[in-house]
Formats: structure tokens, C-alpha cells, sequence
């Protein structure tokens, strides 16, 4: 079989601060792509919103994530000079700083190779709704 | 020569909190593959462990970075819920997330491109023993 | 069209701690390849810098992360032992390990699908003027 390599993008509609689970976005569309050995790679287009990989098993684990990044990143720090979108413009951006714009995940025999409990997701950092836009590539044979 | 892509794992077992370094498990199945120009991908298969570059050849580096995560992540914060798994429970997974699943390195001249300090570790964030799975694929040609 | 992966390095010379845009370099990169669909993989060759996504369109939000970074990690903490080349040796490697060494961009539609805002940064955490050597792959049809 020859190498392929796919790129696509889809939209995701948050409604504030949060995780939001895209693990079966990203796993029908390597799916449709017939790949068996392989890497998929996903990535946000956005500055004030990340990915993160998290365990998706228990709700818990998410929400303690969230308070703690609220505490990681404060709001009105009295330093902070980037704050014309309001106070949670300049701790989005730090906040996807320290998270990821991009995860690479390999393809092993057919499948993408995330353990049992990794859920991949959208990390959002603003307070209003907001659509962002996930690229997806899928290469391999 | 034509393109290739292979994907195989392997086993890690670690004996509490720390770093342990993979940098030559990753070299070798990067050599065997025989690619000249192309990436290596290492993906970790969990949620309470993680991937890191860190200095290789001085020890007392990676001795402070785990210091500094203890102070960082701490156990026991008052606000955690997610902890019927212990102490260690939810810092291991925001320690997960502050650090890296996936790292790829390009693959320059035959060669994973590291820098000449540059090792790639498993920062493991349980306590107790664990066998942690390491996936790395290599695309190039 | 076949498919194709080329690796190359680039060096960049910084001159203390602060963000240095190589958004250009990246692209310049990517279109001489002639890829239609695949990925940029870029990475930095070193321990006490990384690479950051950063809004590009205001350098205020650049400035409100490198005086984060400096409060997150700060230097001269008691416990550090790493210390013989400074005060800004060891917190040069925990930020590096905060951030990434390696991000990856799908390409579509024959352009690194970067957002509007997203510029990506080699982020230089040592005082002293370095030079920084950057890898970049591409790979794809």
C-alpha cells in the first residue's frame, strides 16, 4: 500500500471556560483514511484556546483541571498590560502557552494509538462563546 | 527511495515519581527504519505520566525539575475531588498536561535532529510502580 | 503527486531572554516544498530555550508572557542545584519543559495552516546572546 497523507479541518462551538472531548472526531477521520501505520496530528488554529490531553473517563479529573488553571493563570494580575478583551484575554494566551497547539498521536495497526483513558480536547480559555477550528492531518500507508 | 512509515511500541517500568530516559530506545528504532529525512514521533499511552526533553548530561537538572513540580502541582490542595486514587492522583494528571504527550523530532541526515543535551524522558507522576507504553513511529525516506 | 520529506536547519541568533518570531522562516520552508497536504514539524536543537505559539498581531501579549514566565519560575529559588552557569540556568530548563520543542502544522491546501493570530516563537530564556539552531520537516504530497 502507498503512503497517503490527508488534511481537513472541522469547527467546534464552545459556550466558555471548559473541555470540550474531540477523541471521536479525530478518530473517524483517521479511520476514513485506511491508514495502518501512520501518525495523526491535530491542531488548533487559536491563540486563546489549546489542546489538552486529559483522562475521559471521570468527569472529576476535568474540573479539578479547570480550578486549577484558574489559579495557575489568575485573572487581573496588576502586571498584565495585553487586557483590551477583557480579563481573560492575556491568561488565554498564557494558558495555551502552557498546553499544546499540537498533538501527534501514532497510528499502531489501524488505529490511533491512544491509551484507555486519553481523551483528547479542545481547552477553552474565554469566558463568551467562541467557534474554533481544528485541522486534522493524517499521514501514512 | 520511497517512503516509508512504521509504528512500533515498547515497554517502560518505573519505580516511583522521577524521570527515566528513552533517548535510545527512540535512536534505535529510528535507525532501523533507514530514513534519511523524515520525523520521529514518540507518544506516551497515559494520563498520569508524560514525555520531557531535559538536559541528559548533568543529573542535578533533572533533580530540580522534580522539586520544582512537587512545589508546582502540589498534593492534597483543599479543592481537588478528583482523589480516590491518592494524593499523587490529580497532580499526576495536571502534571501530565503541563508537560507533553507527544514529541516529534525531524530526522536530519539519518539522524533523530536532538541536540547535543537533549534527552527525551518519562516523567512518571505516580508514586507507586507502573509499566508505562511508549509508541513511536517513523515516517521519512 | 508522490510523496516527499525534507529536513532543514536554519540558526537563529538571540540576544537574552525574550520571543523571536520565525513564523516567515517556517513558511518560507514549507512552500518551497510544493506540499498540498501534510505537515511542518519545527524544532529547537536546545534546553534552555523552546518554542512558543504566540498572538502576533500585539507584542503586549508577548511582553505580559515573558513577565509571567519570570514570576512562574523564578530564579535564585533555594532548593535549585543546578546552578554553575547562573541564575538563569536551571530556570531556563523548567521553562523549556513548560513550553515545547516541537510543534507540528498540518498543511492545507498547500499553506501551514497557522490561525490568523498564531505566530510561532523560539522563546529564549538565557541572559546571554546564543545562537539557536531550528530543524524543520516537511513531509507530504
Amino acid at each position: 500500500m502507498t503512503l497517503t497523507s490527508l488534511s481537513e479541518s472541522f469547527c467546534l462551538s464552545t459556550s466558555g471556560k471548559g473541555t470540550y472531548e474531540i477523541t471521536d472526531n479525530v478518530r473517524a477521520i483517521a479511520r476514513q483514511c485506511g491508514v495502518e501505520s501512520g501518525t495523526v496530528t491535530v491542531f488548533l488554529r487559536h491563540t486563546s484556546a489549546s489542546l489538552v490531553i486529559m483522562e475521559n473517563a471521570d468527569p472529576s479529573a476535568r474540573t479539578d483541571l479547570h480550578a486549577y488553571f484558574d489559579r495557575l493563570v489568575p485573572e487581573d494580575e496588576p502586571y498584565f498590560t495585553h487586557t483590551y478583551e477583557g480579563a481573560d484575554d492575556m491568561p488565554s494566551h498564557i494558558r495555551m502557552a502552557l498546553t499544546a497547539s499540537s498533538i501527534v498521536v501514532p497510528i499502531l495497526d489501524g488505529t490511533p494509538a491512544l491509551g484507555t483513558w486519553q481523551g483528547i480536547f479542545v481547552f477553552e480559555h474565554r469566558t463568551a462563546p467562541h467557534t474554533r477550528e481544528i485541522v486534522v492531518n493524517v499521514t501514512g500507508k
